[in-house]
């Protein structure tokens, strides 16, 4: 079974640690102690969490010899953003008439 | 346990049939046999998928007599918006140089 990249980045981005990281790698890259300092959880935890961002393609690691820092990518992050962009007009209002509308028209073959 | 918003709609979102839901119900209100139509999968699977959509604020349900039509819930993809919009410079690009710069900032005081 395939995730597709969408679906994996949605579930990367599903948890508070995961997302508090990739704010923190916004301000630039960052080494696992470093990332792992404001969480209360366990070097371990903070190393599974890149992990996921990692498959998901939302951080990269650079493979130096001593210090391996995580750096933000954002493509993914632009994905979601065109994804929810569509969505735009239900969020922000003044929808309801045209909601109203289509309801109105759907009455009519509606069978079940 | 206690999930946060923007973490049980990012999960919500984690998968297409869901995804494909919403889409349908951007077009207007449906109910269960038609939102069902389009997929490969049983009634029980859209009905688990609608569960999930709708713990997460993502759709309401009315209570009719015989009809119990899905609606959209646009409100928790807003969250989804301003969350991801802090990170559009970086999948817009131009950022490398900036990035550089705190790469070489960071230097000075790295020790891990």
């Amino acid at each position: 079974m395939t995730t597709d990249q969408l679906s994996a980045t949605f579930a990367a981005l599903a948890d508070p640690t995961r997302r508090a990281i990739l704010a923190r790698l916004s301000d630039g890259e960052a080494g696992v102690n470093e990332l792992a300092e404001p969480f209360a959880v366990s070097l371990q935890a903070v190393s599974k969490h890149l992990k996921v961002l990692e498959r998901a393609g939302l951080i990269s690691r650079t493979r130096t010899a001593q210090w391996r820092p995580c750096k933000l990518e954002a493509a993914p992050l632009g994905e979601v953003s065109d994804w929810v962009e569509r969505y735009r007009r239900f969020w922000e209002g003044g929808f309801d008439r045209m909601e109203q509308h289509l309801a109105e028209l759907q009455k009519g073959d509606r069978n079940d």
